[in-house]
């Protein structure tokens, strides 16, 4: 089975550096509001997600029956191939393993389009050249995961052309895009309206320190797709506890710009102390890290109670790269020298 | 699109006499531990679910491993149905939605058996007779829902053999067995070793009145099931608030004591209630009562802010039968007032 990050409960006393978690924590209104949650909990959850869906609406810009809401962002990819079942789909290698999974559950035909390390992991035009008819879905995640590497608007927009062109859904993945240091340079979701082939995907996990609540939302303007997604999937997946919280979290506009401010500062500064230990670093568009090491270096760091990434398990990539998680400075500090002394 | 019941969110300041919960409500230690779920949420939930199935195995009397679980017992029903592909299912009708759902979202051929409302809704030896080789699964639920036809294990026992010698899956739907009065009398879990054919379906929601965090389990003693399963299923379905909460209702046996008392006592007045008023009444082997009315009833119940299952939609019936939840004393004084004002 595919390793994921993230696993404290089998790693216990690690600093976890595995989790691209906003080190912020959880705000406390957040926290308020998934209590009331629980304790409205006798009831079932709103199937429709109806003022969840009205506040993301408002947030985004977006009219609310472009947002599906699902059980973590994971759920909407789910229910998403389910609901589409393509027989053949185009994946980015290295990215985030659960479109290959779910794919693979519908039996889909998965064809990889290799990122090339000596071009830094980024695509080229020879990604678009290779969406043609008969592939029915591709992935792209922005920026991308593991890699970190972020692509312009440009760019994604003749991507998406191309699989308008080809009848091909582009399920573009911006879980990360609000943790990018201006995210309305890079988010697509101005093309949603007027494009049926686009669906995006999007996380109250990350920038709001809530994965173990488990929320996530698809857009999409085209109400076909979303109709055969409900067709597929049980109604009640969303809890109350994780309604309830989105709806909070979505007011913590303070939050969310002081935690940016911290993760710029210290993202720069571990970026920096990567380089001068000698370690290659690729992307780090949002609140995540991807550099090479030599392989095992994640365990040399388990046994210094640090957990990073390891990263030799993705397709399209092989032991010796590792994504690292922006910490607060504490524990950046820690894992610094944790480095040093391994490296050293 | 199917309509369900626990809808207050489109029905503000009903009763809600749709939903089918423990009327004792969410017991106290069970809100706290969810709510130190709550604080707990800057991780991801464990993606085993290791305690709580170590909890679960003692109170079952099972192995761990024949535990999964899910974002509610509906979380299990899809993930087995993606998981073991069937070609061909066969559904006694009416019963509960969601399998039918499932199995229409992997293209499933699914065959109706018919339960016929001259013989109470029981199934009989014509059930056992429609098994045969090339149905690949079947669903029952004891006691179903909507009907609240209990079946005696005995019966069970020669449909599981069936199934067996045919290679169909029997999902064995026991969400409502610990409402029963005597669960350990129709419970089928000792068949569960050595019969690789059978999963059974359990949910926290009725009995701990928590459908708001959802949390379901199914059991099954072959390992490939479940290995398949967790192929085609995310990682992270199960929240950490849910996996706390669990654990937490695991404990609660004096609530469970207490609240089945309440609900016996109160089952059989409106029983008779019902009966009093010239309602022909079907099953209520947990915490709800099946029974049949002139269409339309459940609107004029609704006008008098009385929520009642109407289960015309269900394939297999027509409008005039409906469900309702036992609920506590004094909201049943109310639901028999209201229906002796309709009804005289």
């Amino acid at each position: 089975m595919h390793k994921h990050g993230g696993d404290i409960y089998r790693n216990v006393g690690v600093i976890d550096y595995s989790a691209n978690i906003n080190p912020g924590g959880l705000p406390e209104a957040v926290i308020e509001a998934a209590i009331q949650g629980v304790r409205y909990s006798t009831h079932y959850p709103d199937v429709e997600c109806e003022k969840l869906r009205e506040h993301i609406a408002i947030e985004e810009g977006v009219p609310a029956d472009y947002i599906r809401c699902g059980n973590g962002a994971a759920d909407i990819i789910f229910s998403l191939v389910i609901a589409l079942k393509p027989k053949r789909a185009l994946l980015p290698a290295p990215s985030f393993y659960e479109y290959e999974q779910a794919l693979r559950a519908m039996d889909c035909q998965v064809e990889y389009f290799y990122l090339k390390e000596e071009e830094g992991f980024v695509p080229g035009e020879d990604l678009i050249d290779a969406i043609k008819p008969g592939i029915d879905m591709m992935f792209i995640c922005n920026p991308n995961n593991p890699t970190g590497v972020l692509l312009d608007k440009d760019y994604l927009k003749r991507l998406l052309d191309k699989c308008q062109s080809c009848g091909t859904y582009m399920i573009l993945d911006e879980c990360f895009n609000d943790l990018i240091e201006e995210p309305d340079k890079y988010t697509c979701k101005e093309y949603l309206a007027g494009n049926d082939r686009l669906l995006i995907l999007k996380a109250f996990t990350k920038l709001y320190a809530m994965p173990g609540l488990r929320l996530g939302y698809g857009l999409c303007s085209d109400k076909a797709v979303f109709d055969k997604m409900k067709e597929v999937s049980q109604p009640w997946s969303v809890s109350i506890p994780a309604q309830m919280a989105g709806i909070a979290a979505l007011k913590e506009k303070e939050y969310v710009l002081s935690t940016k401010a911290d993760i710029k500062k210290e993202k720069a500064r571990l970026v920096e102390g990567l380089k001068d230990l000698g370690l290659k670093v690729y992307g780090y568009g949002a609140n995540y890290i991807f550099f090479k090491a030599r392989p095992g270096f994640h365990n040399e760091c388990l046994d210094r109670k640090i957990m990073v990434r390891n990263c030799g398990n993705y397709e399209g990539l092989e032991e010796g790269y590792y994504r690292i998680a922006v910490r607060g400075a504490e524990d950046n500090d820690v894992l610094l020298k944790v480095f040093e002394e391994i490296l050293k």
